[in-house]
């Protein structure tokens, strides 16, 4: 467990230079569940609550790290995972180090995905992440993401 | 002009310190129209693109740059801004230092919102910001902010 997280910090850490700015750390990865923790300091803003730019970037690197990990699960390395639209709601602020959460889809919608993905070698996916803290879902993400192999 | 964009940077670092690993510079204020640019740089991703949660970072500190300067001018100098949700869409990958632009509401939804800012001191406002890269629209986000004063 903590050598896949280890591992998706490294990708993190060095295809996106800016996860370091932010401080983002991969924390678990079990049952197709993504965790990072995203922590208040760094990405503090005027209100001592985290900056909304900052609560983006923790769901969206969920959503593009769970993506990696299940792909490398499925033997699949070469994929170029992309966002292409993203939809966010802040219904309670953070005032403190949060978790960023990323689910799996729904086992059809992944069906979905998978069959088309090999075929065409490019397929879209949407993806649900949270933001917790102190218990809440303070953050609400959705994200579609695409996935294609360069040949 | 330059000390309307100086007072906004130094705005912007203080209380949003990610705004310097972001590298974000206020460039202009001009006829109601915010420019910020973003560097690809600190920005960058493993597709040697502009990070998708860079990105957003840019189109929201535009659309909450505007609300800043924009009360301002009106003298309305403690109203707390923050975003409440976010959409973007990212129609084009930015492979270059990008320019984000916030435009001007519609006048009766600028007018709607200060009715109703000045009557119950909290008010919602809808701002639309692009990210220009070599002349294309490469990223387009809308925001609905809040706007409140503690009383």
């Amino acid at each position: 467990m903590t050598e896949v997280c280890d591992y998706l910090q490294n990708v993190l850490n060095e295809e996106i230079p800016l996860t370091q700015a932010l401080q983002v750390k991969v924390v678990s990865w079990q049952d197709k569940k993504l965790s990072l923790t995203l922590p208040l300091a760094p990405n503090v803003n005027h209100m001592s609550s985290a900056f909304g730019g900052s609560l983006y970037c923790g769901a969206v690197l969920a959503g593009w790290g769970w993506m990696h990990l299940y792909l490398k699960e499925l033997g699949i390395n070469d994929g170029h995972i992309v966002i292409q639209e993203g939809q966010i709601a802040y219904p309670h602020p953070v005032l403190g180090d949060a978790i960023a959460i990323c689910y799996p889809p729904a086992e059809k919608e992944w069906a979905k995905f998978e069959k088309v993905f090999k075929r065409h070698k490019k397929g879209r996916l949407a993806l649900n992440t949270v933001i917790m803290y102190e218990g809440k879902e303070a953050v609400t993400f959705n994200g579609q993401f695409v996935v294609y192999c360069e040949h």
